[in-house]
């Protein structure tokens, strides 16, 4: 019997950098960023998973957003079970948490483990590179990734380096061995791995069998495996909801807090990846939201009832309701959602964190 | 017995420069534009008013802002009369509307016509003024206005320009003699004004008696006068309300719409005026409301719940319960009032109406 393809929606993100839309209380996975009201990234995320696994779609998340999350699961018709953290503590810890529920379930799970905040323009083509992806993982027991074409030199990003075989040889085709993983680059180093074709965009998705990971996490994260030990042993003593629930507490009370990238992936042997050009985004600034959206014939980005007078490259969007009117600006960011208002050039938007930390000095954390 | 002095306040402008604050529904003169919250622009014209007269107070306005308007009176504690028109019909047809209903009762009537929407700074040195505006026009039968010492070389604003005699000779001190009304300088005439000293700003304050601008209508603008002498006859003949009311749609279907500086003022002979320096502003753009309120430590206008980061010069003004972030902009206005938002430079103003314009082509009318 072959073994089950599993999800792991990692919807822990409680950033700022789409605020005012996003805020502690509804991160940036549950906005609907889609011209034509698709669905939340979240939502997406699922349908995704869905297409991509005969399994289960676990969702890890804050325990306060644990209903949010299950409202967005049966408005996109996706049954999922979901894992409530009592508090973040990176990727590590949540993708830890998942392992061990699922194997507790199926110990030959094979897990995909994939954000729930991006954005992907061609689901046919990452539809393809899943399969690929979980095919890598199953059959070699390697560790496999998705490795995004990257559009432009991003400096944000993290980057996989392509070892200079032409195929992994892992019988799944298109699979490339990864040389290693190399941070942020500045942006003449980012300029020549867009030229040299050799680098690709880390997009945080990975593929193994959960076996592997429980390993990786125990050689390489000691800590964080055993506190979540604690876990498993409730799992496996038959204990109910609230018992496991305490158990999760008390793991997070001592887990350390670190990203799977740097805590566990760079480290590992034997990665590979599946090189991918599906329009993919991590939609991690208000610049990223105008990009993936696309202007309209007078250069300007718009959502809801906006209009521009001499002006271009504007990104401008507003709920439903109300109204915006630029006249004689260019190139700004303004945003408008429920009770407060963004003003941010286009190219300043990473500066997003900058209002955040303004309001929160103000004692306006209502707004946050 | 001396004459009794009226106030008519006109309260007719719809105008949208300081859109979103001011709307169709809700024009500038209902705006409480000051930072303590002392009352709308009427509110304050209002109890200007009561200051100065012993006889009535007239609010000739849009008969769809009556209610508010007789609210804002409550409010103010100031009792007024008010009088409806059924449509806009510029300053002229408002005053001499007026004039036909003061005269009706009081033929000695000495009236001062005082805009709704202006701001005052000094309100004390604004009462003098007053005082002495009404002392010329019903000792000597004079036309009587308010100059107002100029602050800055403005072309968007008429002058007044002085004779040379230094007193009008009327018993009243500080009254001088007009030798003419100017219009809209350009750049250089207005510095050139302003340098000279003998250009006043023309704020459209008059001091007159009834008789003298019954006369004045039915010789300058006889279609006006005769139009309303249809209310006029319906007064005599003792109508209810319902039939004055009637008998003014009868007088509005006909009569011109213009200005009562166009149309009568600056053609009347023996104009004088009370120059004053009382802080005023007819608070015709935002730029205009940033001056009035005065900038913070950090370079800024705001109101409200309002962060600044990396940036000077912008006024930003929002609603109680919600918030602005700016963060790396300059000289902006951004201003939030109910469902609208406005973005545009300070220097670009008075564009207000581009956007007024622009929303209004969309079909978004519902936001103006």
């Amino acid at each position: 019997m072959p073994a089950v393809r599993h999800a792991v929606i990692l919807a822990g993100g409680s950033g700022t950098r789409l605020w005012p839309a996003s805020r502690r209380a509804r991160p940036k996975q549950f906005l609907d960023l889609t011209p034509d009201g698709a669905g939340s990234l979240l939502a997406l995320a699922l349908r995704r998973a869905r297409g991509a696994v005969d399994g289960t779609v676990v969702v890890v998340t804050a325990a306060d957003h644990a209903a949010m999350c299950q409202a967005e699961a049966e408005a996109a018709g996706v049954a999922v079970t979901i894992v409530g953290e009592p508090t973040g503590r990176n990727t590590a810890a949540a993708l830890g948490l998942a392992a061990v529920h699922l194997l507790h379930r199926d110990p030959d799970a094979v897990i995909g483990a994939l954000p729930a905040d991006q954005h992907v323009g061609d689901e046919p083509a990452m539809a393809r590179a899943l399969e690929r992806a979980f095919a890598a993982a199953e059959r070699a027991d390697r560790i496999c990734t998705i490795g995004l074409t990257p559009s432009r030199p991003e400096t944000g990003f993290g980057y996989l380096e392509l070892a200079a075989a032409p195929d992994a040889g892992l019988g799944v085709p298109g699979v490339r061995e990864v040389a290693r993983f190399v941070e942020k680059p500045d942006a003449a180093t980012a300029a020549a791995y867009v030229a040299g074709g050799r680098h690709l965009w880390n997009g945080g998705m990975f593929f193994l069998r959960a076996r592997r990971l429980a390993d990786e996490l125990a050689r390489r994260l000691p800590a964080t495996w055993a506190a979540l030990g604690g876990v498993a042993a409730a799992l496996a003593a038959g204990a109910d909801a609230d018992a496991v629930a305490a158990a999760t507490r008390a793991a997070y009370a001592t887990i350390p807090s670190i990203s799977i990238d740097h805590g566990v992936m760079e480290h590992a042997e034997g990665v590979v990846t599946v090189p991918a050009d599906v329009g993919w985004s991590d939609v991690g600034s208000w610049a990223a939201v105008a990009e993936l959206r696309g202007a309209s014939a007078d250069g300007n980005v718009t959502a809801g009832a906006v209009v521009v007078r001499d002006g271009r490259g504007n990104l401008a969007i507003t709920d439903p309701g109300r109204a915006i009117a630029l006249v004689g600006v260019s190139d700004l960011v303004v945003v408008q959602a429920g009770d407060a208002i963004l003003v941010v050039p286009r190219d300043r938007a990473q500066d997003v964190r900058l209002a955040v930390e303004a309001l929160a000095q103000a004692g306006l954390d209502r707004f946050l």
